[in-house]
C-alpha cells in the first residue's frame, strides 16, 4: 500500500507549501493563532546560510501528502547527536495509506546514517491516535519529564535581570 | 552575592571536567547507567568540524562550580530558532549562590543577541526544587505536551521496516 508514496529532500522551492502545512498543523492542534511565521523567514531558516532545519516531503503521485521538518539535538550521555521531530503532519485526505509511517522510516535511516542516538518528538497528549501511532512504532513516551519554556517578556526580564545588582 | 560568579564559554580544555559534571548531573538524576560518554566523543561533539552543542562553565574564583548545555532548536510557528538547554548543573557545595540563575540569565542573553523566541529545557517531575527555581524566573510548564523517544533496537527496526513489502 506504500508502494507510490515518495519521500524527498525539500528543495527552496517547496517553502510556500511547507509554510501552507505547517499552518494547517497548527490548526489541527488549535495552536493557529501562535504561528507568525512568513515564507521568508520559513526559507532563511531552513536554506540559508545557516540551517536551523531540515524537511522530507510526502508526495503521492504529484500532490504533497505531508512533511517532517526536524532538526539535530545532543544527548550529553550518550555523547551522541539526535534527531529531532518539530513537526510531523499529513494532510486528512491522505492519511490511512503510510505517508507517517514512512516519514518516520526515513528519519530514523537519517538518524543511523548520521551515527545517532535517539529520535524524539512532542505529542500533545489528547492526541490519542497520534500516541497509538507511535507506540506501534516502538516510541516510549518520556512521562517523568516536563518541559519548561520562557519566551516572550519573560525572557527579556529574565536577561535583565540582576543586572543592577550584579554591578 | 552573584558578583563572584563568573560566565564562560567552555575551551576545549574544559572537556575532562565537563565530562565529571555529567557524571554528578546523571548520578544526582538517579540515570548514571545511561551515560555512555567519552572524553574524546564530548570533545568532538562540543569542538570539532560540526559542533553540536555549546557549553557555558560557572567559575567562583578558581573552582568550576557549575555548567549550562545547549543547542538551538527551532519552531515552525515562530520560524524562529530557539535555545534548548540539555543540561544544567551546579555542584552541591557551590548551590544558594547564584549560580544557576546567573547561567540561566546568560543563555537568555544569547537567545536575545541570536533573535531566538524561546528558552526552553526539560525537568524531572519530582525535582521540586527545580521546578520551584524554574517557575520563579518566568519558566512555564508545557503540561500538554509529552516527548515520545525511539533510540536502541527500535531505531534499527524502524528503519528497517517496510523494506520488504516497499521492494
Amino acid at each position: 500500500m506504500t508502494a507510490d508514496i515518495r519521500i524527498t529532500r525539500a528543495v527552496p522551492g517547496d517553502t510556500p507549501i511547507i509554510l501552507s502545512l505547517i499552518r494547517e498543523l497548527a490548526e489541527f492542534e488549535r495552536l493557529l493563532d501562535q504561528v507568525t511565521a512568513t515564507e521568508q523567514q520559513l526559507r532563511d531558516a531552513l536554506f540559508g546560510n545557516r540551517p536551523y532545519a531540515e524537511v522530507l516531503m510526502a508526495r503521492i503521485g504529484e500532490d504533497v501528502a505531508g512533511f517532517a521538518l526536524f532538526f539535530h539535538n545532543y544527548s550529553t550521555f550518550l555523547a551522541k547527536p539526535g534527531i529531532y521531530l518539530e513537526d510531523l503532519y499529513v494532510r486528512p485526505s491522505f492519511r490511512g495509506r503510510g505517508c507517517g509511517a514512512a516519514l518516520l522510516r526515513e528519519l530514523a535511516r537519517i538518524a543511523q546514517e548520521r551515527n545517532c542516538g535517539r529520535l524524539e518528538w512532542s505529542v500533545l497528549n489528547w492526541n490519542q491516535r497520534a500516541i497509538d501511532f507511535y507506540r506501534s512504532l516502538g516510541a516510549e513516551p518520556l512521562d517523568e519529564w516536563t518541559i519548561y519554556r520562557v519566551s516572550g517578556e519573560a525572557l527579556g526580564r529574565l536577561a535583565a535581570s540582576g543586572e543592577s545588582s550584579d554591578g
